[in-house]
């Protein structure tokens, strides 16, 4: 039997995982477009599913679509230490976001197996349901209803844009488990992701310690006014809601470009209008905008602004305006006895390491009001992502999952 | 016989004509969402050639699905007099919009009927086909298509959101008719239409003798960025083509906002963006946009502002832009002699009549290249239009549709 210590994960084996992932779901050249619940994103999990069993893991699906893969520990009465993310992507999306976590964990048990090694507490793989947000609203949909931050109603009854709901496509898909969609205990989680972010390509990093993510707030903005006709209607009695949403997405713009020496962000991420037609001046919209900064109080103060902005943008435009839901994710939430640990194990394995806080939400920020909770980074060309041109080489990947194995080996065997 | 001078048309056979026409296509209380080649336009088609045939019309539709109701006149060989408008509304839509114009006319026929009188020249009533371009763009393609500003190609391949095209749908209802979509002369066009703005009904007057359009320049824009993840991606990274069509858009409004004192408009009308969703920026946008001014030079400065606003926008979000369609309408298009005639009837009838710009756009600006053509207004309530508000009464509509019957009787019998 090889020795513990000298332990690292197969990428060759890895990769072909990966690629075989990367044939269900085609988007443009190069990339996914696997979204939540759909076709693919059954065959996805069909096959996931299959190489968990092959791999002698035992699975349940919860109310929510949840997957959780387990492999006994010599002690299965112990809380598992769980590993995961998700297997859907964007419309435009990549082949490694969240899909390299997932996976990741397969390849974590696997490498145990062909050590000969049992852990003794049980470890687990889970595939969130609803990641991306891609489809349904409101994204880390199943992270979130696991810990309770979602009714499983509420969750089951999100719509797409046809009207669907996740519960009548998970029944669709196969994927609506007997399995309590609330938590069962959690030794640890533990979340290797690409970072989404070009810090550690850039500077020639292995691996990111992730200590925590940027405070961040999103704002679901609902604005109405009338329709009348575009051509006579005198400016000053125009209640165009279009408009209104314009105008808050453009501030938001100019709110992020005044922060963004500090690292601050500020997205104009959607805008939806009714009737949106040349004639006639829309009487609805819905706006989507987010701010994210590295400081709390920053941050704090940006999402006021947005705020304010929201008001100001309705009023100049002579329409109402609703902020219909406002969701706050990111800080200090992760376990700083994990964090060490990934940083210790990461320098022990002689990677170059760095600290790095996350600037996007995954479903580990959920996690972490569940259990003891950490993030691992691999580096990624560029930081693209939501793209096609998503772009992860072997050498990207290996250093972080041989993190993952040993944080997690040493976790389950304490 | 009754004398031809004191003839009048029958308000009431007229308003249960409208109200029938009100049951057809039902939208917001008190309005029609009767969308142009859906069921309820093929409904209020059929009722309408069902109406001419009573009226011992002859019916004939072009290629495009416009509809030519004729009148025979003592001289058959001479072009016809023709009056109409539209029978599609906004999806928002009022019951008088077009539709007043369309059913005028048979009130004038029936007129004619019952004075028994034949007038010297044909006469005909055209419905000319998606004037609003609520579901396919451009708007006025019938009128467009008959004089020749658009090919019965281009016309037949225009789709709606759903990808069916204009051909497809005449096939379905069946009006692809099998006349030449190509102008037949006319002797000229009087086209009757409330006046969807607020002049008529504030100042008390009783008849708008149109003069001209408002010069008007719209634009199609398509703006294209790169997707990427909201979180991570700087700010200086970003090419968020959402942004860019949002900043077109306000833009323009503050172009309107700049020459509002003078009569100035311009409306952000439209914008689309792909994949539009919170959480990953969009590589797409189409934004749809108008300015309107009744001094030509100011109207083009307008549009000369708007066009560069065009590439700033794009420039600030870090996108290219093109002008994938300019369209100009509007000027002073109107034949003097129809103009003096209208004006002239009103005032010998004793309505209280004023001149006015029509500041939306008409089939009658398409026809006025082929043939001499002027319009008829009639107040509207407030003004409001594209709107279930729209609002008439009789007493709105009466002296226009005497002044429409003796015009065009006039002109038939010289």
């Amino acid at each position: 039997m090889p020795s513990l210590d000298t332990a690292r994960i197969d990428i060759e084996r890895f990769w072909s995982t990966i690629e075989r992932s990367a044939e269900i779901g085609p988007g443009r050249p190069g990339g996914l477009s696997r979204l939540a619940l759909s076709d693919a994103d059954k065959d996805i999990r069909d096959t996931f599913v299959g190489w968990c069993r092959e791999a002698g893991l035992t699975v349940r699906v919860d109310g929510i679509g949840n997957i959780f893969a387990r492999r006994a520990g010599t002690d299965d009465s112990l809380p598992p230490v769980v590993m995961g993310s998700h297997l859907d992507t964007q419309i435009n999306g990549g082949r490694f976001d969240g899909i390299a976590g997932v996976l990741g964990g397969l390849e974590v048990c696997r490498t145990l197996d062909a050590l000969g090694h049992r852990t003794r507490r049980p470890i687990e793989i889970v595939n969130w349901t609803n990641e991306e947000g891609a489809r349904f609203s409101p994204p880390m949909v199943g992270s979130g209803c696991f810990v309770g931050a979602y009714t499983l109603d509420f969750a089951q009854g999100r719509t797409d844009e046809e009207g669907r709901t996740i519960g009548q496509e998970l029944e669709r898909i196969g994927y609506r488990g007997e399995m309590e969609a609330a938590p069962h205990a959690f030794d640890a989680y533990i979340e290797f992701h690409i970072e989404q972010g070009y810090y550690l390509d850039r500077d020639g990093m292995q691996v990111g310690v992730v200590t925590g993510g940027f405070p961040s707030t999103g704002m679901l903005v609902e604005f109405k006014g009338e329709t009348a006709h575009t051509g006579p209607w005198p400016m000053e009695r125009r209640r165009n809601a279009l408009l209104a949403g314009a105008r808050l997405l453009v501030e938001t713009d100019e709110i992020g470009w005044a922060y963004a020496a500090g690292g601050g962000k500020a997205t104009a991420a959607r805008l939806a209008a009714w009737p949106n037609k040349p004639g006639i001046l829309s009487d609805w919209a819905q706006a989507v905008c987010d701010v994210r900064h590295p400081d709390p109080e920053t941050s704090e103060v940006m999402a006021e602004r947005v705020r304010r902005a929201v008001g100001e943008s309705a009023a100049r435009a002579g329409c109402t305006a609703e902020i219909l839901d406002i969701w706050k994710w990111g800080g200090s939430i992760f376990a700083q006895e994990l964090i060490d640990s990934v940083r210790q194990t990461s320098l022990a394995l002689g990677y170059r390491t760095q600290d790095i806080l996350s600037q996007a939400g995954h479903d580990a920020y959920f996690v972490a009001r569940h259990a003891p909770t950490t993030m691992i980074f691999a580096p990624c060309k560029g930081g693209i992502t939501h793209n096609n041109a998503e772009l992860c080489t072997k050498g990207d990947l290996e250093p972080g999952l041989n993190v993952l194995l040993h944080t997690v080996m040493a976790r389950a065997d304490r």
